[in-house]
């Protein structure tokens, strides 16, 4: 009997753009080994091109990520969280989903270890995946009232102090309600998604990918008393630089603005979300289980 | 030029009860200058029947706290956050809205200091108010299997040991998904009206009474790794009881059952709510600074 | 060539004797090892009493454990840090040195695995070894001024409130000078022994052994700003209750005392100490990142 | 009658240098006030040369701060913690004692208002005083083995990233024992003077002045399970910074060095010391109470 046509193969994404973190050992072997994974389930292969470039991969057309929208279907990405949450960004409001595959080191997003990949994504493929939708900040950056600066978070937008300065003293602001001053290392902002990453070591809860809440976390507040907050995701933050040198705002902690006394960070969520797909059955709390060693108790006593 | 007969005064509210914390020093007179204020706003005033009968008014009738459904516009609450938490509970489903008047030390709750009310109250009954709905926690205790106890929270549901045991082994999930194992002092699941409570004792994040959140806050957890985690407003949370001795699930601190190795508690948002009151331009995050000294940095340096 | 005779090799200690946690499986066999493997070095051999009972142990003679001072040179504890802090505390003053051997889980006083018996303690016999003092509290509970009792403790006296009663308040002076009041769960006063025990889960600091000081960790104190302090080892802590119902204090959660209001507990450091013996080149940092994963980095990433 | 010649008032301090933060309102004035009174004891009084430079005050003779050791036997100084960190430093080990004034908020080591310095100075020239002794931290910076800097620190040395890395990646020995890597914002290395300020802020316990300990407080760790250590006070510390980019280390936050990647800096208590002096009664408890309000409880409730 004749195998299926691979053009006759039931599936849910057709044309598949394959991105790697091109410093990784074994990727350009790795990612060859998916293109021919995806075209067995009659994907149409792309190559994204910064990828392409550095690994020398010719194989297959190569296509920029600022074009995917509207000419790809889907997006797998080969890395760890740091690749993806770049991506991310990239494709935030593209309506093209992401995998993650790890290669080894589990990701709260890059949730597909290299190793599953032949049966789990033929399913993926073929429609049988969950959808997790996450939600980005969007940040404007105000100097003498004029925008200097705008950016996407998928993570965190983080006022932060140098370290040259001793502190950052900040006036935060709630839909033009005064929240509080704060005297700190500095000021996280996060998303549901940034709530696992630098949030956490700052003392921030843990907040699941539905929660609609954008989340401030103070790092190293003066003040005893001042503690993470979970706010509405329809409200916006202002937060004004008023003391402090060498104050500086980071997005995803992978772009960032140098500011002055003055300055105004506002924070809002964005209309923009991406989605990430993860296998039938996948389990936020498992991931988590593992990343922080949740079941491994007792470890005080 | 005559003042307006009472009657005639545009009135949001008109049957309103007075409730009071009765063992507060002055309450007798507070409760009878309340109640002619509230008279002088052409409201008809009824007593709580328990206040009535502790503080021996006779002056106006009363009204058993089980009967304010249908029969009670409004509900006007003196005394602080514990006694606005007893009375929250039972007005829950009720429709009965409520304004908490503290008598010197702000609550959270009881927002509008006793100083205030001559100028406070006559706007909120002409309908000069900001609506604060407050989400609760249903609770069912399951032994083998069988409903022993069901509670409403409107803080938290606090799963504990008592002072004898050493600790409290837990199993949690969630939607029936297993999330983790937790040898601990217990467990807070809170509302975020909550989080300003035990849960914020505990190490929690403050939660904005809008978020659609419900917090687990564990208390003195062995593994270092276990932070607290806000979950969406429609999950269910199940904790077992896997081990200790003289457990105890705690409802608002107020009511409680004694659990056995084996017992089950689940827990969700009731489709219950209770709708606080408060002065326009009323902001929770004046009263967070005030109650949590945000603003008197730098206390550390 | 003849194996010298027992009674000639050089040995650090004579008389041993050998407890074990006797719920613990396979410790029958372990201890019969044990015992052969210490005659082997030339030692006099005794079974604690009540392990002997437990175990049904006749081939050596039995020894209670509380006349082992000045009749035991060495004795070898078989179990987890639980065991090691039981016969920690009764052989305080007792001038004998403890060996902790855990059967599969590094404890952190029982750091010798029982595969490493066969080299190490042939090594601690000899006189191959660290010493590692450690010292204990001593607490008096006062009643209307009448002392109703006292004890030891290794890692810690613990003021709690119990399952049943919201909270506890607590009046706390050092050397007779107020210090605060606490209105919490409770109040750890640790030894550094106990650093890494019940006061690390409630956010205490760990303390090196060598470090000559008490801990005192509040328990999710109501004030936010209630921190952990380390006073020097050669204070008088003295706390009161004030306020709660069915308050306890436990010692090493291994004893304890039923407190009424106006009781108070006076701390401060015993006289008696304990020591234990370690390998050559024992590593409390080693224990430290095992026991608390700190080499995983990053976890939060 | 007579008031007794100034030469013939017992006093426990003859030479006395005046120290002022120039910045602050009022100083002028107030330094005057404070010459006159210790005049009115006896005093040779001298003015700090830079203060004295930057005040233009020529009513006292000067005295550069380096030549104070054998030349005068007390520092006043006027100021914030801020301002006693700088001289405290200098002071070290130089025998000269000091006392801290405050113009209206409380400092830790300032704690005599300027309101009560003519009843408190008199009894502290006349040797009615606390003696309260400091310990320092000596830090060495190596790079490729060779010494590129040493300073002293009177609160902490801290290793931090800037504000544009992500973090730095540090492995910390004790001893040349291996303890832990640690990824980061960073590390502080405090003395207890220094537990109350930028570590306090990271998290870490209140260490008493007398607790013979160095603390180790890591900067929102990546890992969840890394917290603040207390090492005994004869350790050496040693930090290499294996990652990250634009790392510093700073020296009581008043001085600093920028880092890279192999450097190393050894931190050891100092053998040098400085002698705070306070009013009989002094409380240190009290000066926490009242800086960390602690006992306005209940905040959360």
């Amino acid at each position: 009997m004749l195998s299926p046509s691979p053009n006759s193969i039931k599936k849910a994404f057709s044309r598949v753009a394959l991105v790697g973190k091109y410093q990784a050992d074994g990727m350009q072997e790795h990612l060859g080994d998916l293109a021919k994974l995806l075209g067995q389930q009659g994907c149409e292969i792309f190559i994204e091109a910064s990828t392409a470039a550095h690994l020398s991969l010719t194989a297959y057309p190569t296509k920029k990520i600022e074009t995917f929208a509207g000419a790809i279907d889907l997006a797998v990405v080969l890395g760890g969280d740091g690749t993806m949450l770049g991506i991310g960004r990239q494709l935030a409001g593209s309506q093209v989903p992401l995998v993650g595959i790890n290669m080894g080191r589990l990701g709260y997003m890059t949730d597909i270890p290299i190793q599953s990949v032949q049966t789990i994504l033929p399913q993926i493929i073929a429609g049988e995946y969950e959808a997790d939708t996450r939600t980005l900040l969007a940040a404007v950056v105000l100097r003498n009232g004029e925008e200097i600066n705008r950016s996407l978070a998928l993570n965190d937008v983080v006022v932060n102090r140098s370290g040259i300065s001793g502190m950052v003293g900040l006036a935060v602001k709630v839909n033009g309600s005064f929240m509080y001053n704060l005297r700190s290392d500095g000021l996280i902002i996060s998303t549901p998604t940034g709530s696992t990453a630098y949030a956490l070591s700052a003392g921030g809860p843990i907040l699941h990918p539905r929660v609609a809440g954008i989340l401030l976390a103070p790092i190293a507040p003066h003040s005893l008393s001042n503690r993470p907050i979970v706010l509405p995701q329809d409200i916006m933050v202002s937060i004004e630089v008023v003391d402090g040198r060498e104050i500086i705002v980071n997005f995803d902690m992978q772009s960032q603005t140098h500011l002055q006394t003055g300055d105004t960070i506002q924070v809002r969520q964005s209309e923009k979300t991406i989605t990430l797909l993860h296998p039938r059955a996948h389990s936020d709390y498992k991931t988590l289980r593992e990343k922080l060693h949740w079941n491994e108790y007792p470890s005080t006593f």
